[in-house]
Parts: structure tokens; sequence; C-alpha cells
């Protein structure tokens, strides 16, 4: 199968965050997101309110570009402040043209 | 250690997709799959039944031609009627001889 | 941005391994975790306990050293008793330092 080569955005954060969040990944280019319901402990206690440990997974397949102004976002507006942690991922994907706006 | 590359194959679905999906996997050569539930949005609003965003995530570690056969079997059978998102991701596992028939 | 490139690190676990598993991680180098609840079937039908298919997902970002670590602890510790898989993915992070202990 002819495949397209794209990026998986992992973000891990406080549930407070996700409405804040999604939205923002779709202005920034997502079309669409997953999100999972996740526990867990980081390097940084602290948290900014909810139970210590619940979390969100929010996932988004996005092109490079977008992954990269996600990372830049995160790290201006969240890393500081919150104990949110993202990696990137390389995934192929049919029909990659769904995962771009 | 020694490990060996397989491709790890996620597909997110809608929950009535799961009881037809995962005997298929099995069928096109999976030896196991995992399913974690999930919520989402995705760049087709249209949806076959269930909750708007409620979904399944589902998960195969299999060899790069099995992965082949699954694409192909998503792209015939769900991509024109489901909303349904699939991706390819390199993983390394220790014994690689369980993830094959 | 700057991103580092580390090892993602996915156990799939019976439930009840997950509070053994957990603290060895973060002796291991681990400097967090994330767990997910799942479902699923593996190609070894056996289990020590709890209800068939229940699994959880454990998942740590972590150096190569620290990845290679923990897959030789699984393979000595977990393979032969028990119904856990493991695999490595590659992904690249800001912050590097946060997951080095």
């Amino acid at each position: 199968m002819h495949t397209v080569r794209l990026k998986l955005v992992t973000i891990v954060a406080e549930p407070v965050l996700e409405p804040r969040l999604v939205p923002e990944l779709h202005a920034l280019g997502a079309t669409g997101h997953t999100v999972t319901e996740s526990r867990g402990e980081g390097s940084r206690a602290m948290r900014a309110s909810e139970i210590p440990g619940d979390g969100r997974r929010i996932e988004v397949v996005v092109t490079d570009a977008v992954a990269d102004r996600i990372l830049a976002h995160l790290a201006e507006h969240y890393f500081p402040r919150y104990a949110v942690i993202a990696y990137l991922t390389d995934v192929e994907v049919l029909r990659g043209e769904k995962y771009v706006k």
C-alpha cells in the first residue's frame, strides 16, 4: 500500500487542560484528535489541580510543520507552568490528505 | 538485548466495529491485540452509530507483510464507509517469533 | 524545535503486575510513567490471575540504555512466567534532560 510519513504527537496532560488544549491543536493545524484516560507520574510533582496522577493522553497525526508548531506552542505556553509531556513518533498513513487542512 | 523490528498497527474506530475488526485482524495474521477506550474527533463527522466521538483504539504488532494486508483490508472495506483511521509505527520487540503465526 | 531522540517503552501486562512493575521501572531509570487501562488477547492464553483479557498498558520515555535494561529485566523476570508484551519505539522530545535521572 502507498503510505505517507507523518508525525504522531502524543501529549500527556492534566485533565483540566484537555478542553483548552484540544481546540488549540485544531487551530494549529490538526484535523482530528484522540483522547484516552490515563494515570501516571512525572518528574515534576506539582499539578495545578485534579487528583494527583490522573491524566489525559491526547494524540494527533499531523505534518512535520504542524508537529513543530505544536511543540513550540507547548514549550511557550505549557511547559513552564504545567506537568505536560509531549513526544513525536514517525508514522505511516494511507490517505495522507485527510491529515492536512 | 537482541530485538526484531516489526510494525505496530494502530486503528481508531467506532466501538460498533470492534467485534468485527478484531477477528479480521487475527484472520489477517495478528497473534494478539490490545484495545483501549478513547474519545475524539476526526476529519469526517459522519458515524454509523454510537455516541459521537466515542471510539476504540485497537493495536496489533505484526510483520510488515501482515501490516500491509491489514491496511489493504481497511482501505477496501472500512475507509469508504466508516470514520476509521489507521497508522503504522516501527517498533522493536524481543521474542519476535511470538508475533508470527 | 530542538528535539532529542529517546525510546518509548510500551509494556502491556496483567493488572496485578502494575504495582510491582512501576517501581521497578523507576528503579531501572525511568523518571515518569503513564498507565492506561486496556483489554486484549495475546499469543499465550495463560494468565496468573484477573479477568481474562483485562490489561494495563504502561509507558515510559527513557534513554536507549535504560530501555535496554528494562527489556533485559522483563526477559529475565516476566517473560518466562507472565503474559507480558513489550516494544520500543523511537520518539523525539523537547527538554530531554527531564527523562534522565
